[in-house]
């Protein structure tokens, strides 16, 4: 088995629960399903955002909502982060008022929701990266990455409905996180990587949900330039990765899989061992 | 095949885009993708939300979004729909200003954003919602709706990346949307109920995604006693679904299910004729 830094913990038992239910044949059964509780973040005394998580890793999704948001430039402006497992409640907390901050008093003067103001900034951002070209990415590190994601133990494996994404190295998964939410299992991945200095310049994400437009932005903003599924595409996703020049591999399943955009970066060398 | 009302219209040009990619072997290939565009949703002169959406059927999506979120009470409000194409715009219309707007107006004043309150009023009315307890699904019916909707021509078959939510009277599909936004295939059905004066008393949702508080939520507002999906669920789902008496099936696949909720519902008529 691959060594990971972080994987799941299908075992932690705050992480599922026992329900009693009947099956096909009306016989009483015991499932497993994946718990879901609200995790409201704080940006020093500012709320944020209530999230919906399966609630391991706090901290990192924490600082990587944040990071992948725009609200903080990096983790050197992080100078802590406090949870608080019965409020609920995470606290990233910074040295000076983030622009922000500043925004959102601004902002809140002429009411309102501040979304769409966030939302620009994100793309004002994601139009300024440039992901690095000499990247690569192996066909036969393709099969053996989702040979082994798909093998290693998981919430999704014990208990179903769940979004998984990994951060890969060449043909090794390092950091696998797990969550209900849509987009926070690559936040955790954010957020561990600011917080515990990985580097993107040579990684590969992986994850088991559709590469959409957010999806594809959240990558190139994380400066990673290699972005695979398992599951399909979505034209507004291909059309923003075209643009980044993000690497965009698709409906990856045993040998299979589809490139829509950076194919430069692929080194097809024929390994088709297995399925 | 079924008799459906309404099914997916996967040769609709609109509704998928072909790119050029390539495939795993590096040969040139031709793949259809998803497309999402946004739809701006107004009631009357009240710009409410936009939503990301495949974009078939806007008016049905429009006057279902505002009914699922209870910023109309019924069909009955409703005095028209414009839909223009090229501003991507779809205005639903009422006679007299609705709750909702009234209550925009006051949150307006107070600052800051309205979800809040919409999500409140939610949560009142699904816990007034009394489901009719003799609706019933046979175990033979689920086996037969698995099959027919999976080998229905759809989006999903010809391009994935997209999700699919299906009206069904005992062993028959009726209205089967599909869409990219997670909530828009149930809106969709719901708007097309209310104009077009389906009645939701032994009706079953089938959905292929999972079974969330938000499509627990959903299903239990559209009056609708029971829900299927081929995925699995979330431990506040079954949780509501409880709450509500809502028969919630998951796990869906050939003969085999499991049913977290409402089982009283289910009647194990043994028919295994299949998988």
């Amino acid at each position: 088995m691959a060594r990971y830094l972080v994987k799941p913990d299908p075992h932690n038992p705050k992480l599922t629960s026992p329900v009693t239910g009947q099956d096909e044949t009306g016989t009483q059964i015991e499932a497993s399903v994946v718990v879901e509780r609200p995790l409201t973040l704080y940006l020093n005394d500012q709320e944020i955002v209530t999230l919906m998580t399966v609630g391991d890793h706090p901290g990192y999704l924490g600082a990587g909502y944040l990071l992948n948001q725009n609200m903080l430039t990096g983790a050197a402006d992080i100078t802590g982060i406090d949870y608080d497992e019965d409020l609920e409640v995470v606290v990233v907390r910074t040295d000076k008022k983030t622009n922000h901050e500043a925004k959102l008093e601004r902002r809140t003067l002429t009411s309102g929701c501040a979304q769409g103001t966030v939302f620009g900034d994100m793309m004002e951002r994601f139009e300024t990266i440039e992901l690095p070209r000499d990247a690569q990415i192996k066909t036969s590190w393709l099969q053996s990455l989702s040979r082994t994601i798909t093998q290693t133990p998981s919430l999704y494996l014990a208990a179903g409905a769940i979004h998984g994404c990994v951060l890969c190295e060449a043909d090794e998964p390092l950091i696998y996180m797990e969550d209900v939410g849509r987009h926070n299992a690559v936040d955790k991945i954010s957020g561990y990587m600011a917080l515990e200095n990985i580097t993107a310049a040579g990684k590969i994400l992986y994850t088991t949900g559709r590469l959409t437009s957010e999806m594809v932005i959240k990558t190139v903003q994380m400066e990673i330039p290699i972005l695979v599924s398992r599951s399909g595409f979505t034209a507004w996703g291909v059309e923003l990765a075209r643009q980044a020049d993000l690497t965009l591999i698709g409906r990856a399943k045993g040998k299979r899989f589809i490139a829509l955009a950076g194919a430069h970066r692929i080194e097809y060398d024929g390994q088709n061992d297995q399925d």
